[in-house]
Formats: structure tokens, C-alpha cells, sequence
């Protein structure tokens, strides 16, 4: 399967039956913008609820809780039944957001400030942690018999985004770190509450022992591939499809998958400068158009593009690959063009 | 009855069963350490699990985790049943105590440092969110039918632990603070995570709802009292026994309890000129014993201190008449001592 166009094209078209699939993902995302916009009733202490309705409103791709439904779904449950634990993972993934934003310093998020540079790092601090408390308490709406199950998963997650955000942090400050390492990193940053939602949904559903191996399988795979894929677009996108200046994780020196790949995979020392300034000054000192398509120049010469879509391929090959295990289905299909999508997308 | 002995004196004093209850006490606490010493098994990543492993060796009097174990005996349950929950509800306290001291720029807690100021502010903020997740961890390690009960009970302790922290730091840039807010905010911040405690471990005790009521009512007032007193010790204790300057409150311009009330209560202006300092100022620009001895002379002089104190007998025999009204058993005895064990601290 070819997937990962960089490019600016339509990624619907190798999905014929994808406009059915985009309404239901559409469908089930105002479900859950619907349930968000209206879960803080409270107005004081004001600057707890103001952010928090801030946040809450501010919309998002809502990956995480879709996935959940549709992973309920894929094991025989009903919608209706994953709805509250799919809020609570989008609110939970909300609290990574303001958490990271404060470590990471950064001044906007889907293009509108983030908490800590809206109000202070206190307020983001505080938002975040009753963000946690709000996630559990719709978690522990959940109608059914594994409910125990369900909350330990749930906070399995917890425990393991914290640490891939601590190894975040310190590789920052590394200049040994390895592919293997950053892949390590992401499983748990990234992929962990991917898994975390397809399991919870899995449980809800109540799938079988196997349906819950090859949905872990699934999500874990695609959440290394969704990663990869975003570090790639930060350099292949254009300013206009990210919203953003592409190269951001060059400029701020972070150690993303083609920048540790590329220092793995090149001889040529020479070719290498700018990396090696990266990885000395931790960063670029400004964001020259020039310069990046300089570095997206070395990039491409060296096939590490090329590369890292071959990885991406990889892991979004495992994932299909272990939907192939369950029974076919309506809904099983229904996570094959998710994956495709995710995978498909240019910004 | 007399409590709140804010002199030097034995606090056993007119407890003549309090031995065996110490001895008991004692006797929790050091399962409570040695479970949370050997909490952190892990040791990467080291920005993590060494600041957590740092702070949870630190001791402490672990107040609410016995609280947890002494409301499910006196609900009928056993010290083992409650184990993993009371294990959790001191997680929990903890991560209220790194991430308020973020807050608060504390440098120092039980006599060293502040992760925070040991690391750095992303590794306390993370070390905080991980300790979140370590709780549930432990309190869904609970053996109860009402497990989904207990996780929400310990949830909403979670939401309004929140809620009281904010209003807490919004008090600070206030000049208009009353002491009916004060006491509604402390309700939050202190005493409903006392109520949790006892809420919880009257859940895994299988306690009727007449039981949850009164060891609720209990628990609730018990930390009214205990945050007042902690004001006031903040002015009448000595160096010594408080481990730190005397006055502290005050020179960071906090809005205690009884500079609140001496706003309210002393009707001659002139002598509040250091009060309205503080509140105008946020605070003492240093901390100079007479100055402190001046202001306490202030609160002397105008009833605000034996005022307190009142306020502590008040809520104290508010908690002893809601155990009153459990049936009469040692364990009634023994949560009765423990609320005069904690308000007839000096320190």
C-alpha cells in the first residue's frame, strides 16, 4: 500500500468509499465538541473555568476519542456506550496539551495562545490538573462490568505519556540520542494513548483477549507512524497547509525522527554542518526560508525523506496488518480508512 | 472541651488512652513509608523517577492516609483492605504539595528542598502529573464491589483540591478577601481531601450511608480547624517547634484566618496600619522579629488570636459530635483521638 502524501493532493482519493466514513467521523466529532463545549458549568474560580472553557472550545481533530468509538465498535459495542470514555480521553490528551505547552514554551496552539501565555503558568498549571480530575470523573460514567479495568488502563496511559514526556525533555539536552531511543520516546509520548483509547474501547465493547492484542497492535503502530509522519511534514508541508513557518522543529531543536536519522545515516561529515549546529546550539537562531530548504535539500539528497516514509509505510502496514486479524466487518473497515486518513493527511 | 494547646505543653496530656493510639498510629505510618518507599521501582527516565523517589523518602506525618484506614475500621472494614487506597490518597496529597509549591516559589518543605528548586519547574510539573497517575495506581488496587464509587469519590477530591488551589492564588491579588470566602476556600483546599480519606475508607468498610454522613461531617470540620490552627501557629508557635521563621504567613501576604478576621473585627484603623501594609503590599518587605511580635501583639490585644481558637473549638467539637453519633467502639475512640492529637499539635 502506498500511503504518506506529502504532497498537496486530495487524500480521499484511493478511498472510494471514504465520504461515507468522513460523515460518521463528522458525526461522532460534534458528539463529542458538543459534550466538551458544555462541560464546564461552573463560572468560579474564574481562573479555572475561563481556561478551561477556553480550551474546551477551541476545537481539535478529536483522534483519540473517535478512535475509541470506533474500536468499541469494531468489537460489537454500541456508539452510545464509549461516548463518556471518549470524552475523557480527549480531555485527558487536552491536559498532556497544556502541560507540554508550558515545558515546551510555546506561545499558540491551533492557532490561538496557549493557557500559560494567555493567563499564567500557574492558571495552565491548575488547568491541567483539574483536566485529569474531569476526565476521570466522565470516565467513570461508564456503564460496564469493567469498569476497574477501564480506569487502570486509563491510567496506565497516564503514567506512561508522562514518561515519554520526561524522555522528551531530557533528549532535548542530549546530543547522543538514537533512533531507537526517539522511537522508544514516541511509543510512549505518542502511541501509549492512542493504545490507551482503542483498548478502553475494546473493553467497553467487550472484546475478546484477541480483539484487544491485535486493537493494541493496531493503535501502537499507528501512533509510531502518526508520528513520524509529523515530524516529516514539519519539513515537506508548506507554511500554508501546517498554519504555521515549516522547519518550527529545526529552529527549536528538537530531536525529531529525520533530524536523528539523518546524523544516523549519513557519511558525509561535511554535508552534516548544519545538523551538527543543531544539535550543538540546540536549535536554529532564526527561521530563514533559505535555511531550511538548505537542510530539506541535504535531507532529500541523503534519502532521508525518503526514508521516513518508508517507516511510515512500515508501521502503517503493521497496523493494517493487525486489523486484518479481526473478523471483517463494517467497522473494521471503518479503522482501515482511519489509519488511511491519519497517514493520508498533508498538514 | 479544651483544645489547641498553642504553648509548648505535652499534647498527651488529657489523653490518657493516647499510648496505645500513638502506638497504633506509629504503627500505620510506617507501612504507609515503606509502601511508598518502594513505590518507585523504576529508574529511567531519571528526570522522573529520581525527583519522585527523592520526595516520597522525605517522610511526613501522613495525616490522611491514617485518617483513611481509622474511618474504614470504624465503618467495620480492616487496616488491609484499606492499605492501597490510603497509599493513594497520600500520592495524592503530594502531588497537591509539588505543584502548589511551583505556585508558591516554596524553596523549602519538610526541611529540604522543593523539587522545583532542586530540578527545575518541568520536572516538578511533570513529577505532580505523575503522581496523579501513581494514586489511581494504587487506589484501583482496592478489593471493594464499590470500587467505580470509591474511584469517583477520590475524583471529585481531585476537582476540588483544584478549585481551592485557584481560589487560593485569585485571594492573593485581592485586597477584599472575607472570612466566609476564607473558610470556603480552605473547605476545598484542606479539608474535603480529610473528607476523601474518611469518605473512602468508610466505602471499603462497607459503611452504611448514615456512617459516610457522619465520618463526612466529621472529617469535613476536622480540616476547618486543622487550616485555621495552622494559621495561627504560623504567629504563636516559636521557631523552633514551627521548623522555620515564625510569621512566614504574613511576610508572603497570605490571607490567613486571622489577619482576615482582624480586618473584620478591630475597629480602630490606627492599629491596622501593618495589616493594611501587608494586604496593600502583598506581604512584609522582610521578616523582622519585632515586627512579627508587633502584629501578633495586635491580634492579642484585640481578641483575634483567642478568637481562633474558638473557631478551632468550634469546628472541633462539631467533628467530635458527628462521631458521637456513630455506634460506640474502639475505633470511634481511636478517630476521636486522633482529632485531638492533631488539634493539640504546636508545630
Amino acid at each position: 500500500m502506498k500511503i504518506c502524501n506529502t504532497q498537496n493532493n486530495n487524500p480521499t482519493k484511493k478511498l472510494p468509499v471514504m465520504k461515507n466514513y468522513t460523515d460518521v467521523y463528522t458525526e461522532y466529532k460534534k458528539i463529542i465538541d458538543k459534550i466538551l463545549s458544555t462541560s464546564i458549568q461552573k463560572q468560579t474560580p474564574e481562573t479555572l473555568y475561563k481556561p478551561l472553557k477556553y480550551l474546551l472550545d477551541g476545537g481539535g481533530k478529536r483522534i483519540r476519542p473517535v478512535l475509541l468509538i470506533f474500536a468499541c465498535e469494531a468489537a460489537g459495542g454500541k456508539m452510545e456506550d464509549a461516548v463518556n470514555a471518549s470524552v475523557a480521553i480527549e480531555l485527558l490528551h487536552n491536559f498532556t496539551l497544556v502541560h507540554d505547552d508550558i515545558m515546551d514554551n510555546a506561545d499558540t496552539r491551533r492557532g490561538r495562545l496557549t493557557i500559560h501565555n494567555k493567563w499564567n503558568t500557574n492558571v495552565a498549571i491548575l488547568s491541567g490538573d483539574h483536566l485529569i480530575g474531569m476526565a476521570y470523573t466522565y470516565l467513570l460514567k461508564t456503564d460496564s462490568e469493567r469498569l476497574g479495568e477501564i480506569a487502570r488502563t486509563f491510567t496506565d496511559g497516564i503514567i506512561e505519556v508522562c514518561e515519554g514526556q520526561s524522555y522528551d525533555k531530557e533528549f532535548e539536552s542530549r546530543k547522543d540520542v538514537t533512533v531507537e531511543e526517539y522511537i522508544m520516546m514516541i511509543g510512549k509520548k505518542t502511541a501509549k494513548m492512542l493504545e490507551t483509547s482503542a483498548l478502553i474501547g475494546a473493553i467497553i465493547g467487550k472484546g475478546s483477549a484477541e480483539m484487544m492484542l491485535n486493537l493494541k497492535e493496531y493503535s501502537s503502530n499507528l501512533g509510531i507512524a502518526f508520528q513520524i509522519l509529523d515530524d516529516l511534514l514539519d519539513i515537506t508541508s508548506t507554511e500554508k497547509e501546517l498554519g504555521k513557518k515549516i522547519g518550527g522543529d529545526l529552529v527549536e531543536g528538537k530531536k525529531t525522527f529525520i533530524l536523528l536519522k539523518a546524523l544516523e545515516l549519513v557519511k558525509e561529515r561535511n554535508d552534516l554542518s548544519k545538523l551538527y549546529y543543531i544539535i550543538e546550539h540546540n536549535g536554529l537562531e532564526n527561521n530563514e526560508d533559505e535555511q531550511i530548504a538548505g537542510i530539506k535539500y541535504i535531507f532529500e539528497k541523503h534519502g532521508v525523506i525518503d526514508y521516513a516514509k518508508k517507516e511510515i509505510e512500515k508501521y502503517t502496514e503493521r497496523a493494517d496488518n493487525s486489523l486484518n486479524k479481526i473478523p471483517g466487518s463494517e467497522s473494521r473497515d471503518r479503522l482501515k480508512w482511519f489509519s488511511n486518513m491519519l497517514m493520508s493527511r498533508s498538514f
